[in-house]
């Protein structure tokens, strides 16, 4: 990989879809595509099958593409009741994987990853999708939603983590959305939100 | 092992404490302690890394002590908002290291340990711990009551399993609140509770 080059493991976490995307980010922002899969469990094994079976395809990727840091999505109690379980457990899994493998871990929120990707932390799955393949210069948006939200979460960690830019970096290369986002960022990191994306 | 004892893995899972209890049950329901342990991790770790830590004492564990089956506690997405994530992420992994073992896995839920070990679905925290001492033949309470909670698990997965009788077995030397027990969960068979525990 060129020098400076951040290559990311971004996971949306799920039990019947687990979208797994990995791109390389540049130090201008500058993000390529490296794959992007999403991983399947049938809903009639077990539970520990399914587990396994979304596991064995984590570790096929992260032998195969060697990313240097996870981004998962944020899981909040508060969210679906119906698969919440099911997510928490496949982002404990994914979570172990990387820590045996001494990968840093991020987690972002749902909303932190759209005001990344689209410059607005209410947008639509269509918006962010749309977003991620203008990001990557892909024709077509990755489907399901599971694939581009993979992709989206890697491409914010990179982004955010100061991976590609430093925090104190100029915004050269920013979209004005952008822009916007990197000084509320800036701003709210006494509010403690930034600090705890960063440890 | 003597012929017919089942030994069995009982993780009540957390991320700040994770109790692990492993009981040899015999045909004739007669439970020994072989080891319980209460594994922790700092609450000031990142996350991957508690999980990480709580994983490689689980992974011990299993090593040791080779159980035949794990049992887990079942958790309910509505149970307490604070700490659900990590008990989840917990269970998630324990069941990912079982299913790498080919262990199989059952869930149960608290109200089904309780009621298998004490005869009463609503028993109190201190009711299981004296249950499961006087089941173990145990001088003291397993402390802290993850401890107690991972064995009643454990005793509970065997009793009701048909590890250690059949589920058409005779109800020689249960307790009366025991055969109230059994017979309560022979008739909800058509309702799919128990299979559902049995697959």
């Amino acid at each position: 990989m060129p020098r400076g080059v951040v290559r990311v493991l971004g996971i949306d976490p799920g039990l019947t879809r687990c979208g797994v995307g990995i791109v390389d980010v540049s130090p201008d922002r500058t993000a390529r595509l490296v794959d992007v899969i999403v991983l399947r469990s049938a809903p009639d094994l077990a539970i520990e099958k399914r587990l396994a079976r979304i596991a064995d395809g984590i570790e096929a990727i992260l032998e195969e593409h060697r990313p240097q840091a996870v981004a998962l999505e944020r899981v909040f109690a508060r969210s679906d009741v119906s698969t919440i379980m099911g997510t928490a457990q496949i982002s404990g899994v994914a979570m172990l994987l990387a820590a045996r493998r001494a990968l840093p871990v991020a987690l972002h929120t749902p909303s932190e990853v759209k005001a990344a990707i689209t410059g607005y932390g209410r947008a639509d799955k269509k918006q962010v999708g749309a977003m991620v393949a203008r990001i990557l210069g892909l024709d077509d948006v990755p489907k399901p939603a599971d694939a581009a939200d993979a992709l989206a979460l890697a491409i914010c960690h990179a982004w955010r983590s100061g991976g590609a830019t430093s925090p104190d970096g100029d915004d050269a290369g920013l979209t004005p959305a952008q822009k916007a986002w990197r000084a509320a960022e800036r701003a709210s990191t006494v509010s403690g939100a930034a600090r705890r994306l960063k440890r």
